[in-house]
């Protein structure tokens, strides 16, 4: 596949999937469009993915394209509708849409009556299969090796985690899956449900399904956490998976130096140790689980010193052994994620 | 109002909602239809609510009605086939018909024809509002007293003991609201968000706004409490109420006996004092709170003197004042719920 991503006013910092498709997908990226880094290109800003134009718009954009993938999420979901001359021209081109907001882009009529004249597929990743149901609590029977990443915030490096984690658990010769809950994750895999857009009553057997299903294909699942227990917002969702999913080990991923949740500032985020304690008593009731591992984003450091350094002060903090598994690697604390320490 | 309320082969000990609103609504209860129970009455099962003949089904209700009210929810809230006849009976006599199912009889094309025709209305109560957003972390802020009821189980006594403890304080003239979450306590009210249907992004959204709405007319607010936070299928729930509601104290509530969780008899539910425990831990990182006060339903005990041991082993378990606000009185706890101890 072939795929334009839409990033206005976003990239890279606040288009989180538009960075996960240049890193983890298989797809080939023809162009980022974001209006305000027009002329600019991908590894002007993200040096360690697959490099691409950034242009204005979807005309721009002089190769053919497969798909347009909607690579921003504003907070709350909601459609910009500065975005609609990108979709409109997508769908006019014959590509089809792919987005992950809470507004469905395939029930817009506009939008609905495009993709049917030129026959191409509106892909609203976070609408929910319609036969959903209540967990049975029974995700723990499953024959895989169930890892879950849980953070201490949004937008802490569960995806990201949980991905490298896949990766170099493969590259090890694990048969080592994807269980992915949010829409980056799904579009990067071609599969999942959005756990966040499910009705709260079906969220934690929304989670188990997937698990139940992945593990008759894989060895060691790899589960992408969402939110944090300790958001105001979303931990519902943190919940629902934890003990939707029943997970072996834990991997607690972290921002270095984050001290209150993103945009709300207002609420602390404990100390790492207290927080690994309070996702362990969380699970303990449903499934007993430890975190077993720590994922550090380092990001805003500039130095590698003073990240190794950030790296072991977490390890210590959590006592279990850490990473930062983009500036590092994910290998090193493969042993422990995968039970063999 | 005066209502008749659908509990076919469920009334009293799976009818939840039927139970409720017979003890706690202002509506006048015209029968109960329950075609197992045929010629008998209310207060052969339930003897301190009101009383109203048990009948087969609509046409035997033989005074008029303002609505029919469906009493009770099957897991997984589908709609029971057997009682098309009921609600059509009673759409066809010009009565509304009053629901909480997950499936919405609103959106029946056949209960929908019959409501138009005969001018007459479907509620649904567990139909969330169109316009929810994600919780804003506020709640805390609201001037009045917030209570919330947690339970260590679903169906633990967390809706009664709301509105014991809200007609407790009323009776000490403390300017007292309940915020219902569920259809049970929406059904008694007329006010409310049945968080269980909403999107789970959304859920603690929805508590902030009930409680900022509420907030406003009352000085005192008991908030109903959903699931149990070591419940393997609706945590998910109960974490984004008491993140959303942001409480100032906790009211523990627990069935007398139970040891595992109710339909999910392999997941045992852990000991008073650790569960209260584990509810302030949660609650900490957000907004702190402590259990101060218990609940406990002596239902299944036959004698009084059993039931107050029962009480004062559980107050010491959680080291807190208890009592069975059915069974004995809710006003026991009240000096401690309202922080006056």
């Amino acid at each position: 596949m072939r795929v334009a991503i839409l990033a206005h006013e976003g990239f890279p910092d606040r288009a989180k999937t538009a960075v996960g498709l240049l890193r983890y997908a298989d797809d080939e990226v023809a162009a980022v469009l974001d209006r305000t880094r027009a002329g600019e290109r991908v590894r002007d800003h993200v040096p360690d993915v697959q490099d691409a134009p950034i242009v204005e718009g979807i005309d721009d954009v002089e190769t053919s394209i497969d798909a347009l993938v909607v690579g921003i999420a504003p907070i709350g979901g909601g459609f910009d509708e500065t975005w609609r001359p990108d979709v409109r021209g997508a769908l006019e081109r014959g590509a089809d849409v792919v987005a992950g907001l809470h507004y469905f882009l395939g029930d817009d009529a506009e939008f609905a009556d495009l993709a049917a004249e030129h026959d191409c597929e509106i892909r609203d990743l976070r609408r929910p299969p319609e036969d959903l149901t209540v967990s049975d609590g029974t995700a723990s029977e499953v024959d895989a090796e169930v890892v879950l990443t849980v953070g201490t915030d949004c937008s802490s490096g569960k995806m990201t985690t949980t991905f490298e984690l896949a990766e170099a658990a493969r590259e090890w010769g694990v048969d080592a899956g994807v269980v992915p809950t949010g829409q980056t994750g799904i579009a990067i895999e071609g599969y999942g449900i959005a756990v966040d857009r499910v009705v709260s009553d079906f969220a934690a057997g929304a989670v188990e399904r997937m698990v139940t299903e992945r593990a008759a294909d894989f060895d060691v699942l790899f589960v992408e956490g969402q939110g944090a227990v300790g958001h105001p917002a979303y931990s519902g969702v943190t919940t629902s998976i934890l003990h939707g999913a029943m997970p072996d080990r834990l991997v607690l991923c972290h921002v270095a130096g984050r001290d209150a949740v993103h945009g709300y500032e207002h609420v602390s985020i404990p100390p790492p140790g207290e927080y690994a304690a309070l996702y362990e008593s969380l699970a303990e009731p449903v499934a007993p689980a430890e975190v077993v591992a720590g994922a550090l984003n380092t990001q805003r450091l500039d130095e590698d010193a003073a990240a190794a350094d950030a790296v072991e002060a977490y390890a210590d903090a959590i006592d279990a052994p850490a990473t930062d598994p983009v500036r590092f690697d994910a290998s090193e604390i493969l042993p422990a994620v995968l039970g063999e320490e």
